[in-house]
């Protein structure tokens, strides 16, 4: 088997073999098959696509080309959830205690946030003593015991993802619908979770930009998940808005309380029901509509938010800074953003929100940036919301006050303003499974 | 600028400005832009093709990545001639010595055979002390005082196609038009002559199959050597059946001989002349008419003839070679090729013909192979033509005997029998300007 011929058939849009997808993942993560092959293939495959069965063979291959996570202890009671990446998105924090208090084992790993989104394990590393790396043994007894916990993604998961990840990051061979569905789902799989929930955003804050790509995105790496034996369902989700009202990490920790504590409601709070209510729903073998019921119950009652609680202690964290969230927040400075007009809010483009709370602080744009946990952005008037001139409708926070001219500008670039009523954006476009 | 907003403005299938082809080149060749780049951008251009503006910029910069040959002093008497490739192809050892005997300067640089076809630089090797690397000295004084001289191709001629069709060879994107006609205009403009002709082949021995994508290959480089002020004009020729009877370097320059001495007639004769005329038509501005008959009297009277010698003992040759070309022969075995069976031969693979030539040890599979000067084959029988069973149809050549059972099978698995009459192919589908 030659790699060259593997790249000649992509080209001439014919299905490649499990066999020779095998060959391919295994001799590029040995550095048997040179980057340059691996960049002309990936490019081939953003023109010619994947077949479903193409997409579940590299899924499966970059899967077992690390270590794979053995939940078998936890029966079919193990779940994962996993976003796309959007703005304001603290879902995890809500959903996996409330599944968790409901009998789900959440045995998780998240990533660190880059560019414009956010990241659980940077979140959460807001609470001091917050351990997001533990041992194989102390994360399976945590979720064991507790049924939740959430860890940094492992160096020795789905290697070869990493390395044709990093490859396809500068070869402007990212965006292709099997390939980000493979590099997702062999993750997922690694992870070894029973069932899983997708969160697949579209819109200007997600790396889908249509509801058409997004459902396509959804339906592959349901089918890539399927083909392993895994309980798979999407919830196809609006990032033309940011979620909640808190963009940053303690802040949204602090957001995430609130709805855990039955304080908050709205968008934020309706998300979570549903993909709780999805996770439920698989691990137990119920409806959804049966599953909800129970879901809301859970957080109303207080449980989800006492499970969140002792997940934080579990995991090394100082839960009086769950109690008060106030303490999460360092030495800050506080300034306003007041609307220069008045009308009604017809679009934001959540991508450049999500770029001020970097500008902020609250993230990274290269990899190595280090991150000020208090600085972000409340949002106070999302699309749809009428706005006097003059009117706060955002706050920004950050320890650097220097910062906040430069992300005012980009904040306010980011809104565009109507003078007629604007209705008020969906949330959930879809559930798929 | 970035290369990877290069790849990706190709990929999107915009097309790149003249700084963005400067860059790309340049970064490549200094090895400051990866083979992982350069690969993803020549897969982006294998689907989204490029531009004749595009082409001419990627030639441009391809042809300044190393040295410029400075033919001036010939003013604009210096022409050139390329093929494309093809089986059987010794063209320039024909048109080279017409061309000079009538006033043209043909300082010329050809490849070596690789794979299915010849090279003109291993034919003329056949003749003992016949040198292919001359000083840059001795080439133009040779040029200038016999009117013809045909050396290796330097190494310092366009650099940057030699490093990206290496790069092009393994992954998979040789096959794009603009990529070809750039890489063979890059080093033809940089060899520096006037007036070009191109004999693009076109069928089953050559690179392009069909004649549309040879008609569209040799448009695309008409186009990128006229941007550069340089006379170019394209014959599209049939490459379904080998040209003229012999295959094999010593076996090809004696049939070179015997067009020039007038006593072999046919396609070979019928193309050289037509090559030339449009060469002599070109360089002294009159018209391909008037200048067919001077090439036909150059050749019939002997001075075509006179030339090549005269060429050849210029570059060390010994000429009683050619006055007596059974010397160019060493020791050698030869057994003949019978027809299983009767009827018309409808059709010739023409690739599996130069690859039965290679097997017999007069070309390369691997570039690192060496070369048996006298094997090859004569080929009897052609297209069109009736045979009997058991009639001689070819004679194959070797100095290792046990190389027939191979090559004759190869030779007659080459060949389709029909039992009606089947019409003798066309040699010659257009010139092109």
């Amino acid at each position: 088997m030659r790699m060259y011929d593997i790249i000649q058939k992509k080209r001439e849009g014919l299905e490649l073999s499990v066999d020779e997808i095998k060959f391919f993942v295994s001799g590029y993560t040995k550095g048997e098959i040179p980057d340059y092959q691996a960049s002309a293939l990936c490019m081939a495959i953003c023109f010619n696509g994947m077949t479903d069965a193409e997409t579940a063979a590299l899924t499966e291959a970059m899967m077992r080309s690390g270590d794979v996570i053995d939940l078998s202890r936890f029966g079919n009671l193990s779940a994962d959830k996993h976003s796309t990446g959007g703005v304001g998105d603290k879902t995890s924090l809500i959903v996996a205690p409330t599944a968790a208090a409901l009998g789900v084992k959440m045995a998780k790993m998240s990533g660190r946030g880059l560019g414009h989104t956010g990241g659980t394990v940077d979140k959460l590393e807001s609470i001091p003593g917050f351990k997001t790396t533990l041992s194989g043994e102390e994360f399976m007894d945590t979720a064991d015991k507790v049924g939740i916990c959430l860890v940094g993604q492992s160096a020795h998961l789905a290697p070869a993802d990493k390395k044709l990840y990093a490859l396809r990051d500068v070869t402007a061979t990212v965006d292709s619908i099997p390939l980000i569905a493979s590099s997702i789902m062999s993750k997922k799989l690694a992870a070894g979770a029973h069932s899983i929930v997708l969160d697949v955003k579209c819109g200007s804050g997600a790396f889908m930009k249509t509801e058409k790509d997004a459902k396509k995105l959804a339906e592959t790496m349901i089918a890539a998940g399927k083909a392993h034996g895994r309980n798979v369902r999407a919830l196809i989700t609006n990032m033309d808005i940011p979620l909640g009202t808190a963009v940053g990490n303690a802040l949204e920790v602090a957001e995430a309380v609130s709805v855990l504590k039955g304080e908050k409601r709205g968008d934020i709070y309706d998300i979570c029901v549903e993909l709780a209510s999805n996770i439920v729903s698989m691990v137990k073998e119920i409806t959804t509509g049966e599953a909800r019921a129970l879901v809301k119950d859970c957080v109303g009652s207080g449980r989800a938010f006492e499970k969140m609680k002792e997940w934080i202690g579990a995991q090394g964290g100082d839960v009086s800074y769950i109690e008060d969230t106030s303490k999460l927040f360092g030495r800050y400075c506080k300034r306003e953003i007041k609307a220069a007009q008045s009308g009604y809010i017809s679009a934001m483009n959540t991508e450049q929100i999500g770029i001020t709370a970097s500008l902020l602080g609250a993230g990274r744009i290269r990899k190595e940036d280090t991150i000020d946990m208090s600085a972000g952005l409340e949002v106070f008037k999302k699309t749809g919301d009428r706005v006097g001139a003059g009117d706060v409708i955002a706050v920004m926070y950050s320890s650097d006050a220097s910062r906040f001219d430069n992300a005012e500008k980009t904040y306010l670039s980011a809104l565009t303003f109507s003078d007629l009523p604007v209705e008020k954006p969906g949330l959930i476009f879809g559930v798929i499974s």
